[in-house]
C-alpha cells in the first residue's frame, strides 16, 4: 500500500533468505522495485507455474536449505545487506517438534553467521525476531527492555538467534539489527502457510463464507502490523548505521482485541461469521495474554513509524484478495 | 571433604548423564555412597584401566551419546531423579565451534527432555547451568534476576537450556531445577579436561613447578566453589519440592581476585610461580569482569550454604593431588 522511495538500494547487492515466504516475498518485491541487485535463497523455488515466477526476473536464485553451508557460502558472498528470513514459523508447531525447530532455526541461523564471518563479515544482517520472545504478564506496552521469557521453543530459538547476532557483532565486528515483529498481515500469504498470519487466515475464511474461530471471548489484545510497514522497517534497518547492534520492536503500537479484528474482517468482507470455541490446550499454553508493542525506540532512533491503519489494511487485502491471496 | 547424610537417596533410581566428567564423577560418588540405584550415561566408558572403574561397581552404564535418543530413552526410564550433566564445556571453545556446541548441548538437552516427556514425565530433572549466562557489567553480587546477556555460544545455549526446562515444566508438568554454578574446583578433574577448572589447572601446573599464567593484573574477582558444595546443592535440589521450577545461583558468595587465588595455590603447593601475560584476544572477548554470586535465594529456599572455604579447599586438593588428580 505504501509507496516509499528506496533509491539507496538501487544496484546494491542484497540477499533475502526465505524470500518466498510471506514477509520475504513482500520484501523481495520492494527490493526489486528499488532496483536492488537481488539474491534469494529459498527451498521453495520454483513456485507453482504462472504465479510469482514471472515477477522475479533478474533475481539470482539459490535453491536449497539454509542449513546447507556450501549453498549459504555462495549466497552471502559479496552482499552488502542480508535479510535472514529463512526458517520455520509457529509456536504451537515448535512445541510439538522441538528438535526440528532447533535444526531449522538455530542451526540455520548459525550456518548463516558462520558463512558471513568467514566470507563476508562486513555485511549488514537484518533479522526478524518476534514478540514471542516476551513472556506472559509483561507490562504493556512492552519495551525492548522487558524481560524475555518465551512460552514456546520457537520463541526460545528466536531469542537465542538474537543473542547469536549480538555476540557475532561483539566477537567478530559484524553488524546486525534485530526487529521484534508483532502480528503481521497483508498480501502474498501463501495458502500452504495459512496459519502464519491470523488476519490473513480469517480473510481467507471469511471470503469463503466460513466461520472465523475465536478462542474464548477473544478479548486478548494484539498488535497487528501490515507487512508493508514491517518491510519498511527492515529496509530502513538495512541502511541505517544507528540500527547496528540494536533490538527494535516493530508493531503498530495499538492494541486491538482478537474479536474486534475478526468482526472487522467480517464487516469488510461482507461474509463470514464469528464462532466462539473453548481454548484448545496447546494454544492456551502458549497464549501470552494481551500484547502491545512500545515502538518509541525505533521511532526515535530510525524515524520509522507504521503508516497503515488496521481497518484500511484489512480492506486493502480483501479488495485484492482474489488476485493475490491465492497466487 | 564434607560428609553429609543423603539417606533419602538410598535405593532411589537416579540417572547421571555425563557421570564421568568433573562434577559428574563427584556427584556419582556421592550418590553411590548414599546407596542410590545409580545409572550413568557417558560416552567415555570404560575409563582407563585401573582408575575409576573399580569404584563404580553396581552402577548401570549407558555407554553412548546424549544425542542418541534410543539410548537416552532407555536410560531415563524409571528414574526418579535425573542429573543432566552431559555436554561440552568452555566458552572460548564454543565461540570457535558454535555448531558443535549447538549440536551437543542444545540438541542433547532437547533429546533428554523429549525422552522424559514421552517415557518419564514425572522425573525430577536437575541441570547445572552457569554464571556465564550473565553479561558483563552485571551489578555484584548478581542475583538470579540479573539480566542474562551471554558472551559466548556456550552461555547462550545454557540459557536456552534453562528456558527449555522451564517451558517443559509449564507445558508438560515436568519438574526441573536449574543451578547456575560459578567456578567449580576440587578432586577428580580428568587431565584431558584440564582447562575446565582454572584452580585445578593451576594446582596441576604448580605441582609440576611450572608458571601459572595470569592474564593482565589478575584483578578480576571470581566466585570459586568447591565441587563438594556444588554436589551438595544438586543433591538438595533433587529432593526438594521447593526447588521445582526454580533457578538458583550456586557459588561461595565471596569474590577472590584471580591473582590472589593463584598465589594461594603457589603458597599451598610450595611450588610454581605467577607469570603475567597480556590478555589473549579470544579470552578478553568472553571476559565478564568481576563476578560474585548472590546466594541468598538458595539459602532461604533450600537451606543450602557452601561449607568449604577456598583456602581449605585448595589445600585439600593439593594434599590429595598425587592420589586423585591423575587417576
Amino acid at each position: 500500500m505504501t509507496q516509499r522511495d528506496w533509491a539507496a538500494y538501487s544496484g546494491k547487492p542484497v540477499l533475502v533468505t526465505g524470500g518466498l515466504g510471506f514477509i520475504g516475498f513482500n520484501l523481495v518485491r520492494a527490493l526489486q522495485a528499488a532496483g536492488a541487485q537481488l539474491g534469494v535463497l529459498s527451498r521453495s523455488w520454483p513456485p507453482r507455474p504462472g504465479s510469482v515466477e514471472s515477477i522475479l526476473g533478474g533475481v539470482s536464485f539459490f535453491k536449497g536449505d539454509i542449513r546447507d553451508s556450501a549453498l549459504v557460502d555462495e549466497a552471502v558472498t559479496g552482499r552488502d545487506v542480508i535479510f535472514h528470513l529463512a526458517g520455520k514459523s509457529g509456536p504451537v508447531a515448535s512445541n510439538a517438534s522441538p528438535l526440528e525447530d532447533l535444526d531449522v532455526n538455530s542451526r540455520g541461523m548459525l550456518t548463516l553467521l558462520e558463512s558471513c564471518r568467514t566470507l563476508n563479515p562486513g555485511a549488514k544482517i537484518v533479522f526478524p525476531s518476534s514478540r514471542l520472545v516476551y513472556g506472559a504478564n509483561t507490562e504493556m506496552p512492552a519495551t525492548e527492555a522487558a524481560p524475555t521469557a518465551p512460552l514456546s521453543i520457537y520463541g526460545i530459538h528466536k531469542r537465542a538467534a538474537e543473542e547469536y547476532l549480538l555476540l557475532y557483532q561483539r566477537l567478530h565486528g559484524m553488524r546486525a539489527t534485530i526487529l521484534r515483529i508483532t502480528n503481521p498481515y497483508g498480501p502474498f500469504q501463501r495458502p500452504d502457510q495459512n496459519r502464519y498470519g491470523i488476519i490473513n487466515w480469517f480473510i481467507h475464511e471469511a471470503m469463503h463464507d466460513r466461520p472465523l474461530t475465536v478462542y474464548g471471548k477473544g478479548a486478548q489484545l494484539r498488535d497487528y502490523i501490515h507487512v508493508d510497514d514491517a518491510v519498511d522497517a527492515m529496509l530502513t534497518a538495512g541502511l541505517a548505521p544507528e540500527a547496528e547492534g540494536m533490538i527494535f520492536n516493530v508493531g503498530s503500537g495499538r492494541g486491538v482485541s482478537f474479536l474486534e479484528m475478526a468482526e472487522h474482517v467480517i464487516r469488510s468482507a461482507g461474509r463470514g461469521r464469528v464462532k466462539h470455541i473453548e481454548w484448545p490446550s496447546d494454544a492456551a499454553l502458549v497464549e501470552t495474554g494481551d500484547f502491545i508493542a512500545d515502538i518509541s525506540l525505533i521511532a526515535e532512533r530510525l524515524g520509522w513509524k507504521p503508516a497503515v491503519r488496521l481497518e484500511a489494511g484489512i480492506e486493502d487485502v480483501i479488495a485484492r484478495y482474489g488476485k493475490i491471496f491465492e497466487s
